[in-house]
């Protein structure tokens, strides 16, 4: 999408024609920073540091990941080494696994002096892919919103959303925001709610500068107030991304998210979330027993990042010393709790069935 | 409670005898610091900028800040004056509403020369009522813990609370704080998951501080968290507190109070409200409808404050440039949630019924 009238993608390979550049997402919103990544390990730092996160870019860093790792040795122990560094960098996208096994599929076959080559065009066709299933993501959930805005007199629609699911989480597009972006150009009156999203901020520093950059209308609010909105009658929709989808449709994805399905559920108001389809994980049913949920670090929680009046960045500690923190990243939220499931080939219902009957090849698997 | 070993009250007047002190909890955790009050507007202004915050602790420092309006000039129009400023504090909380109208009816029909003597007893009385309000929901809420740890093997009692419901929110002993202390001072095994509480942090910065200084086991986490911990058996009871609460069991308390109640209700995790009974609005039955909610500036959403590696106390803004904040201070959590009412009388159920069987004298009225 746009930042000061320039597209920009998340991550590409600039003019040397090997290396790769990502926008270094953990100095946003206060610093617009590019970071070149020259080896696998720069590639899986970048994913374990968080300065890519969002389950597409992070299948997507983790495809280049295996490119870098190509340029530098293309034999089968560098293949091996590099597919098990990106494997271990995060532990609940299924994305990362599913695009690094896309790599393994295609380089392991392959002779020694076609593997770089091989690896840069799947990398980037796996990009191409993403903003392809962005895009249609997008098409798909515009119809929700315009179906919102025919039931409004002012046509005005208020969605909220939790974390980033935006285009700084894909390649472009994004998932959640997709629909958002696409209503916005169309000329629709949308308003965005932004979960501030505690404890690593996304919501306030990346899916506000994101919409801001864009010029779509937004306020910040913290992750306590959904619910009191939702009573209100001050928000038409939810949709939000996701990490990992089961076969039945539970949901895993940001921390906090499972609150916010339960209000909405609670006040009938629509709860969406946007997915390609390789979020889906076909192999387990019940999110809340079999979806592994990272634990990340007490730091996370007890320091808090941001601009000082004098334009400086500070990091201060908000928890008196020798209290306990602890930071689970994700929940899962039942499919019970979710109205459609948005998909590059369609909406479905958060259950087997609705599942199957968009993607029948994937869940006979 | 406990700070170091030596006992505090919230508020008093020290040995001057005339003006009235408090803990400036703007400057927790980071720092220990106290106030002196020395007229009405000091009082307002310490309600306003939340120097002194929570329910309880509101109400007692009104009615403190009536008797420094009668010490200033105990005329009929300082009175009214004084009554009005404080009225306009704060919106939400009815004690605030509560103690000013007690003193206006100890006050108003004094001569002059009386009034001053008459404000400080009141006063004083009134502190020491919430003492003793206080302690008494504790006896009441240990007898909840009691049975659940009666329940697990281990013993160790997991409680959730949101917010400070602390001994800093009232005079003494707290609210939702009370049968905790009561329990961790009989020597049980009660571990506290203390909501962080954005946008003021109050939990993070208020409930872990007071846990911390008198030994209490506890761990921060951030408010989008509660879900997924009652979803894997972490959390064996909820206890908030309240700021208002209506005659059928609604219960207004800090924003985000609603998310956790119905994350407990959809885990059959007990969810209670600790409140003295000066917090219940007789006169309202409807408090999503009925309870103005408080809307605070933006900035306690986009900055925040702790202190840096050095030392030093610092404020950074953590939201883009050009973004809006939204800050509604309260939510309202209906009764349907509430597995019961803990208050100095007793347990109640959250309905009319409930609460007119434990005050009938009120409920009458």
């Amino acid at each position: 999408m746009k930042v000061d009238d320039t597209a920009y993608r998340t991550i590409w390979v600039p003019e040397d024609g090997w290396s790769v550049v990502i926008i270094d997402q953990t100095r946003l919103p206060h610093e617009f920073a590019q970071v070149g990544l020259r080896t696998v390990e720069d590639a899986a730092r970048a994913i374990e540091i968080m300065q890519v996160r969002g389950a597409p870019l992070i299948g997507a860093t983790a495809a280049y990941g295996m490119a870098l790792a190509m340029h530098e040795d293309p034999g089968d122990s560098s293949l091996a080494a590099a597919l098990q560094r990106l494997g271990r960098t995060r532990p609940t996208a299924v994305n990362l696994r599913w695009a690094l096994e896309e790599m393994r599929r295609v380089l392991e076959p392959l002779g020694e002096n076609a593997r770089t080559a091989a690896a840069y065009a799947r990398a980037a066709a796996l990009c191409d892919e993403d903003v392809a299933i962005n895009r249609q993501i997008g098409e798909h959930g515009l119809a929700v919103i315009r179906a919102a805005a025919a039931g409004k007199p002012d046509g005005q629609v208020n969605v909220l959303t939790h974390c980033n699911a935006g285009w700084l989480a894909t390649v472009d597009w994004g998932t959640a925001t997709s629909p958002i972006y696409q209503a916005h150009d169309a000329g629709m009156n949308i308003h965005v709610w932004v979960d501030e999203t505690r404890p690593r901020n996304q919501g306030a520093s990346l899916t506000a500068w994101e919409l801001g950059r864009h010029g779509v209308p937004h306020t910040v609010i913290a992750d306590n107030v959904g619910g009191h909105l939702m009573q209100h009658g001050k928000v038409d929709l939810c949709i939000t991304g996701t990490d990992r989808t089961t076969a039945r449709g539970d949901v895993a994805n940001k921390i906090g998210t499972y609150l916010k399905a339960l209000a909405a559920f609670d006040n009938d108001v629509p709860f969406y979330v946007a997915l390609p389809s390789p979020t889906i994980d076909w192999t387990i049913e019940d999110g809340v027993a079999s979806i592994p949920i990272e634990e990340r670090s007490a730091e996370e929680v007890s320091h808090m990042t941001g601009r000082t009046e004098s334009g400086t960045i500070e990091t201060v500690s908000i928890v008196p010393e020798g209290s306990a923190c602890a930071n689970f990243a994700f929940d899962v939220t039942p499919a019970r709790l979710v109205t459609g499931l948005i998909t590059e080939r369609g909406i479905a219902a958060a259950s087997r069935e609705g599942l199957a009957g968009l993607f029948p090849e994937r869940a006979d698997g």
